[in-house]
């Protein structure tokens, strides 16, 4: 029996589910974007890579398709239909009846995802059969085979866990004074980087089990420019600026201040070269397709939209590690900060942070 | 493209969720009673039905399991675990490495159910990849020839909607001195009836196509000896029950009158002979195996416990209904009202609900 999914991963932070306001389902909008500018890649390497004659020969005209990080939608059943409609059109070409072709759709996330508002937003009617997958993609989540298109959109920026040390005083790689991995302390970013090739490595492995040997895996996360720390980018402005209004409510004695040193976002962004490394060293994969655009830039300038995508994202892993009580004052606080720093949002190219969207195949072994 | 899952129901009737004291999870005892009856006659329909090796053949080593009416577990996870070793014991008997079975297994239930308790409550280490799949299963869930093993238990008596007619004050079939199909009531008895056959008729296609076709389906559901209405069982008294208790209710003024006489339980037992008529009717199946016991006997009489599995089972409807502030009240009432009528449940055979064991093989057209 293979290693079926495995971690439960210490701490929680899931996008915020239910129907509030500041639910993630409502407050995602850079996340859609991401999935618009992936469109084009996606349809085209259906149409040039999927060998879709001998896929559906072997599985009595059922095509599977994974999202990896789905959330609550809606931008997961975005990208599915894209892949769909994708594949009808490839489909439609070699088939007189297109209609014999059925779709499953396998929805997964973490377990501690709200998978009930999930079901309860499935487009109705849709043309394919939903299912809900809980677990991490940081291991086993399939069947080997079982899969014909793989998709992750904005997940792969998330860490198994904390890196090692960055949380421990006595390393040289603690991180004290910031949340993230800004990128210009060396043994921070060590720490980070090599739990972020752990990660790939582990979630490569299992995709490269779990995918058909014909099938295709469109991958899109935000990246850097080569050479550009993350404390350089807008989303590393945003970073600093939370970690700010933490530090400002630890002075002022509302949450301790140990609690803040204490918070390492579990959040990687590689590189373009970082990514693509990995996967040639992985070696399960080629990449067939690869692209970058530049991240979400305007969405920064709308002070009010921006703090709901901030709350909805990030609600979950602070109210876990402070408690819920800090939670409206802290969000306050951090619009605030954003809106009298927005002069630092030049959005030049460099400091933009990137979206990478990489088309993978199974290496034939 | 085949109709996809199509119902979403009138009303909203799911086991009680959450990790309170009356959640389902924890008062689903006489459900366990029944997958522990139907243990036997499972495993011995996949020691001599199941064709494996024609089956994994076909699937690279992937054998699918589907739960239908799961609720939050963990009788599902009980019944599951009893067919994957009777699976992988047939399997031992043929091969030498039978390690190499990787079974995944669809957990299924309405779309109200709760599914992030039912995910939280998933066995760990299990042996098997797990999926929720929400939808009604009045209707298509899974792609065609997609599962090898479908197993539904204490589902199948809950009807896809309230019968026509029942709930018309001007129909011959208004039932609105009692809350649900007592069956001495001519009219009545055939509405339900009727209703249940097209559900099974739906039920039974749907299956059809959703199974390959050396597959097998085990069904266990509560079903009445030929000729006795269920108002004579020991479950037709605790319906009288608490409906006495709704129009005592009403009596005092607390609910309306009218809205007692209009709640109509979506639920029905088929007598042994009118559920294999059905099946023989719609031909898509053949019965295998089919085995009676006797329901659950034991549990009326331990007020407390009994009082807890029907209120796991039945707040929600209740609440839907009649909204929440009559809960507490009604349930306090009709724990009462059965603590004092303990003398009426003797526990003979006649009394007592079938448990109807059934194994199905689909018909090769």
């Amino acid at each position: 029996m293979a290693a079926m999914e495995s971690k439960i991963l210490p701490g929680s932070y899931p996008m915020n589910g239910g129907d509030g306001k500041v639910r993630y389902a409502r407050n995602s909008q850079t996340q859609r974007r991401a999935v618009d500018d992936a469109k084009k890649i996606i349809s085209e390497a259906i149409a040039d890579l999927l060998d879709i004659e001998n896929l559906t020969l072997e599985s009595s005209n059922r095509f599977q398709i994974a999202d990896l990080g789905c959330a609550t939608g809606p931008n997961t059943f975005y990208a599915v239909e894209n892949i769909i409609e994708a594949v009808a059109n490839k489909y439609k070409t070699l088939h007189k009846n297109p209609q014999t072709l059925e779709y499953q759709v396998f929805f997964s996330d973490r377990i501690d995802n709200d998978f009930n508002t999930l079901f309860r937003s499935f487009p109705f009617p849709r043309p394919y059969f939903a299912v809900g997958v809980p677990g991490s993609f940081y291991g086993r989540l399939f069947p080997a085979e079982s899969i014909h298109f793989m998709h992750s959109s904005n997940s792969l920026n998330w860490l198994s866990r904390v890196p090692n040390y960055v949380g421990d005083i006595n390393s040289p790689a603690w991180n004290g004074s910031s949340i993230y991995c800004r990128g210009d302390a060396k043994e921070v970013a060590e720490a980070y980087s090599s739990q972020y090739k752990k990660d790939m490595e582990t979630f490569l492995n299992a995709r490269a089990q779990e995918l058909v040997v014909e099938g295709l895996m469109a991958l899109v996360l935000g990246g850097r420019q080569d050479g550009v720390p993350l404390c350089q980018t807008n989303m590393g402005k945003t970073y600093d600026f939370l970690g700010s209004c933490l530090f400002d409510m630890a002075t002022e004695g509302i949450i301790s201040k140990e609690k803040v040193e204490s918070l390492n976002l579990p959040q990687y962004y590689p590189s373009i070269s970082e990514i693509e490394e990995l996967i040639n060293t992985n070696g399960c994969f080629c990449i067939e397709k690869m692209e970058t655009f530049p991240g979400p830039g305007k969405h920064f300038y709308d002070v009010q939209m921006w703090s709901m995508i901030v709350r909805a994202g990030f609600e979950a892993i602070l109210q876990n590690h402070f408690g819920s009580e800090m939670v409206e004052d802290f969000f306050e606080r951090y619009a605030k900060k954003h809106a009298d720093n927005l002069f630092m949002f030049d959005g030049n190219d460099v400091q933009n942070l990137l979206q990478i969207n990489i088309v993978l195949k199974p290496k034939v072994c």
